[in-house]
């Protein structure tokens, strides 16, 4: 009798979810090597890359394998190719980039703390020897701050657009816990009446103040833990 | 001009590989708290599962939530379900329960080789503190040993009938590398008449001859790094 072949359960979804930390390890990797961008420069090739990334030509052609399987590049005659995901999203030269998020996502601090998912679970609350990142001036909250702004930049372009921005009226902005401070900044470009003011520990508003200049504005006014932008 | 919602390039998928080792390390936690065994056993809501795998209420409400985003659960009305994947292969009561994998795919050692990826990528070769795992007598093979059998069995009986164990002739099985042993000891379930001589590491055959026990067999003869089962 022949074994029926589709609608079959498979053991697969299972044995992907154990290995899925392996994906975000291949991610991390492929941009800490800049392997999108050098691909999206034309280094195609696992030698053109060895050279252009500074890394063994077998290793590259390891990882460029494995990324070309999780559908983050393409492959034909030898040859890798960016998809139109990898080229918005991991290639630095698109302004869509949104690789710095390995930085705090791909954390190996913020994986640790997985490692302890079991006691958290058993406690209700946080475990692990990592600490629980609420303490104040955390220097985790600075890897955020440079990391996770792309990712926020949709939501504040809508949210600017909602609060009618553009409009142009003069009013305060109050960014609370403002990290990368985005959503003030992007604010604070549609309407140059907006004045924005955002709070964070001293450590992580230095972040926002650079973003802020690197935007066009500046920061204006200091006071306390608190900064004009 | 409304914006198109649908084929609009999203970072939905990148972001889900750069938490996918949360996935991970959720799968490990509802195995090491025996989640999938209780539900099935009828403990449905946080609270009596709480008692039943003795751990925090809180804990276990966001863990199967999040088990049920995974589609490794349902959850209706506060009740959570096994799905039909889960109920074959992560219930410790099915004969398919392949949980047992956790110890080798899910093992700390083996995710913390992946922090030093980029740096083995950069080799073309084993990078990182954990070591090679190929030094004789590694103990990381008797971790394999003792887990990945399951995931073995439909392999092991499609190769038993391809070489016509059924039919029951003497013949001789060298099993190299035998780790669990599945493979032999699933020929000699069907074929008596098999003679299985099982190498690898000595601690390793330690659990083949379990297995090999368990089956109704036995280890017949024993001599230097061999054992026959």
């Amino acid at each position: 009798m022949a074994t029926p072949t589709t609608n079959r359960l498979t053991p697969e979804r299972i044995f992907n979810i154990f290995t899925a930390f392996q994906n975000t390890a291949a991610l991390k990797t492929g941009i800490a090597l800049d392997v999108f961008t050098a691909i999206g420069e034309g280094a195609n090739t696992p030698a053109l890359l060895s050279k252009k990334c500074n890394a063994a030509e077998r290793g590259m052609r390891i990882l460029c394998d494995y990324l070309t399987i999780l559908d983050l590049l393409t492959k034909e005659q030898g040859r890798y190719g960016l998809t139109q995901e990898s080229a918005l999203f991991l290639d630095r030269r698109s302004p869509a980039c949104l690789a710095s998020m390995s930085g705090f996502l791909g954390n190996e601090w913020h994986q640790r703390n997985f490692f302890a998912l079991t006691e958290a679970v058993r406690k209700g609350g946080s475990a692990g020897t990592e600490g629980d990142n609420t303490k104040p001036q955390d220097e985790v909250w600075v890897a955020f701050a440079k990391s996770m702004a792309p990712l926020t930049m949709p939501a504040a372009a809508f949210i600017a657009q909602l609060i009618g921005a553009p409009e142009g009226r003069a009013c305060k902005v109050l960014d609370v816990a403002a990290g990368h401070g985005m959503y003030g900044i992007t604010i604070a470009k549609k309407n140059p009446q907006a004045q924005i003011v955002a709070v964070d520990w001293p450590a992580v508003l230095e972040v926002a103040k650079e973003n802020a200049r690197a935007a066009g504005g500046g920061e204006r006014v200091r006071r306390g833990p608190r900064r004009r932008l």
